[in-house]
């Protein structure tokens, strides 16, 4: 019998690891998953494992089984072709192994149900939490695991940080993981699914949610496999933390690909949506927005206030950031008497002492740095949007560095939109990379920041409510 | 009288330039514009002018009045403090001078709108089509004319092209050239025009439509001074070539801060919009929306048909681009037998042939051109939607090539969608520079493929009932 909820902790920091499949042949998956292990410093054991060679490999011994190792196995990782692998996830029960990845795919995604049903009968024969199969596996920058079997020089490596992401699909995982590290955020774990055979959406929802370095959890989907205990554990998670979440197939021919691509059921979209919204789930319509979700969440305080200051070095994306204010139910704050008289005493006469607080072409770090204090103490202020044109003959690294110093100050959100091209990429990377969320246009940084209040405002409301039940 | 329309052409293809109020002084805004205009290689003539300083600039001559420069001057830019500017322009008018550009402020957009008819009434006393005041002006990569008061380092150079970029605000016009040439593709002319006091919408939209150089007018616009001469305009324009527009102060509160940063009437946006609408403009909500669209209406031909044949080297994404086709007024093509039966024959046997074609995460240059061909070919096919995700083992700058090699060889729409970090950027840039647009994620591939088709229709409908009244 399947335990309630499986628990991923041997996978994610496991200290000895084997790999089934090893190969010498460096075009093979074995090979690269166990290269990929060597280059990112794995501090575990590593057992390489192949049935036709026992040649060292890499420099490691070279075992025939997985029984042959005669040593603790926290996670056994199976590249190995299709068939053969229900037998060697018995052979890894039978040798203690406490947790498996198969990377393998040729189950039920080609119709092949009856291998998959085999393999979760070994795997549960023997209570083993087994990832997969058809998937990627998992990475975790803390403890170093890298299971995902794609060349790393093609893929941006994360830097540690808070954004866990579990994704039923690999491709979706991997590119979602580079942009990711490109962007200059930070990654907690790395799940890719794939079918979901036996550990699935429910188990990791359940693991994130009391992991403690996962302070916001991002889930690309194609079906759940057991709605009702979804709809348990997502009532609990999104309380304690932000819930992403991106559903492929959500039109009728959409969920005809996920027939074909991870073998789930789709289901009904407005059934889920209606799920997703009841419990505080934050929803992404496509990959970027995915991640404007995440960035503000993994780096900005909540709150439940929708009026904003946004200031700006150029009036027209002040006009454009208004209209977008207005568009995603936020508003323009009304500044108190003591910021507005401020303001007119330190602002140069061509300043109009209004939101959108236009700074003019020419603000200087100093400029920017008086109008930031004094907004962000206003307590007519709920949340901060700056307009900073790196392009206009004020801006340069002194602004950038006034503003990662009030986003660290502040205990309001704070959003920043800088579009550009290389000039303005060397300051977006220094504020990304100090924990700014940074945005190419208004419209985007409006909904990211109309996604955060409207959580915070769930999540108060739900809170509240099981108080007052309890 | 003022002409109906004025020409822009003598500004953005001047043969001789008077720089009023060129400053010894590197802040200075005379300074930096007469500074670009060397460092640009400007072929033509060039005079500084300042009446308080006639020391040589910059190893040029210096004027202290225009009317002492007795040369002809096609163009005078004028950057001076706001309450001499009418002065000088009736100067220039008496000196000939063709065209000014005022890219001082101070004028109706502080609420000066007496000083502002002033200036208005000096250029129409000399018929003298005038950009501006509060503006950049404008550049052109190929007459090489350049008069922003940007840093140089600040912004990326646009190369030569089709995208025409007319924007009321210099912030936002600066912001959208840099974006354009760090994305790679090309610009035809950027006129920055403030708060049109002469020069106006109608006179830009007209030029332009007309300009053999534009492929695409991209328009930012707060207000529209003329609405019935511009729906004259726009009605003939969007039949000669797509017009992409956004506006700014679509909501009340926005239009309030359009007020104070122009001084446009920002009007109700319902009737703007419906202009728009019934005109076959393409309607953009926000400044990447508005660089979508650019890049696809400069980079592919027109189809009115929404049979998409969709490819990808990952599941999931490809179940994303499926709903994103769907949710966009998209659908996927039924492939011919032929094209079913030529990649039965080719693929392997893990690929399914359907669409959208998942040719699995191993594919590499091969598959791609193989089923790039098929697929181009089949007569059921109007548009194609590449998903080529570069994290995956099979993907390298061969399938790059063979994209771009397909964009050029096809006639019709092609788009591409890889998302990623610092490898797929490599390929990004590879493809984008060759005239393939790449998007970010497939619901924005699909929304500017979307307003291809839509933009399309409207030509061919309009475009008919034109014929048949005539």
């Amino acid at each position: 019998m399947r335990r309630k909820y499986l628990n991923l902790e041997t996978m994610m920091k496991p200290r000895s690891v084997a790999i089934i499949g090893a190969s010498q042949n460096p075009d093979k998956v074995g090979h690269i998953i166990l290269q990929n292990y060597i280059d990112s410093s794995f501090p575990g054991k590593i057992y390489p494992v192949n049935i036709n060679s026992q040649e060292p490999i890499l420099g490691l011994k070279m075992y025939k089984r997985v029984g042959n190792i005669k040593a603790p196995i926290d996670l056994a990782v199976i590249a190995i072709p299709a068939d053969v692998v229900p037998g060697v996830v018995e052979e890894c029960g039978k040798a203690k192994v406490k947790s498996a990845i198969v990377v393998s795919g040729g189950f039920a995604e080609i119709g092949d149900t009856n291998l998959q049903e085999k393999l979760v009968q070994a795997a549960e024969k023997y209570s083993m939490p087994l990832l997969g199969p058809n998937c990627l596996g998992v990475m975790d920058p803390r403890s170093r695991i890298d299971t995902l079997f794609l060349p790393t020089f093609k893929i941006d490596k994360p830097k540690i940080g808070g954004v866990s992401f579990a994704t039923q699909s690999g491709a979706v995982g991997s590119t979602v993981l580079d942009v990711i590290s490109h962007e200059g955020f930070g990654m907690a774990r790395f799940i890719s699914y794939g079918n979901a055979a036996v550990i699935d959406e429910v188990d990791i929802l359940n693991y994130l949610m009391h992991d403690e370095e996962t302070k916001v959890i991002v889930f690309y989907i194609e079906g759940i496999k057991r709605p009702k205990e979804f709809v348990e554990v997502a009532k609990k998670a999104t309380l304690i933390k932000p819930v992403v979440i991106i559903k492929g197939g959500i039109t009728e021919e959409g969920s005809k690909a996920v027939q074909s691509h991870t073998a789930s059921l789709a289901g009904s979209y407005q059934t889920y949506e209606a799920i997703f919204k009841q419990y505080g789930f934050t929803i992404a319509r496509d990959l970027d927005e995915l991640l404007y979700y995440a960035k503000i969440f993994d780096t900005q305080p909540l709150t439940t206030g929708n009026r904003i200051a946004v200031m700006t070095n150029g009036g027209g994306t002040g006009v454009l950031a208004t209209d977008a204010l207005y568009q995603n139910g936020l508003k323009l704050a009304n500044l108190s008497r003591k910021s507005q008289l401020g303001l007119r005493k330190a602002m140069p006469s061509i300043v109009n002492i209004r939101l959108p607080l236009d700074l003019a072409g020419d603000a200087d770090d100093k400029r920017f740095t008086t109008a930031l204090d004094i907004l962000s103490k206003d307590s007519n202020v709920d949340a901060m949007m700056v307009i900073a044109l790196f392009q206009t003959p004020g801006a340069d690294s002194r602004v950038a560095a006034s503003l990662i110093h009030y986003n660290t100050q502040m205990s309001k959100p704070f959003v920043v939109i800088s579009p550009g091209g290389s000039y303005t990429e060397v300051h977006r990377n220094m504020m990304e990379s100090s924990g700014v969320p940074v945005y190419d246009s208004p419209f985007i940084a409006a909904k990211a920041l109309s996604a955060l209040i409207e959580y915070a405002r769930y999540k108060r409301s739900v809170g509240a409510n099981a108080k007052n039940k309890s």
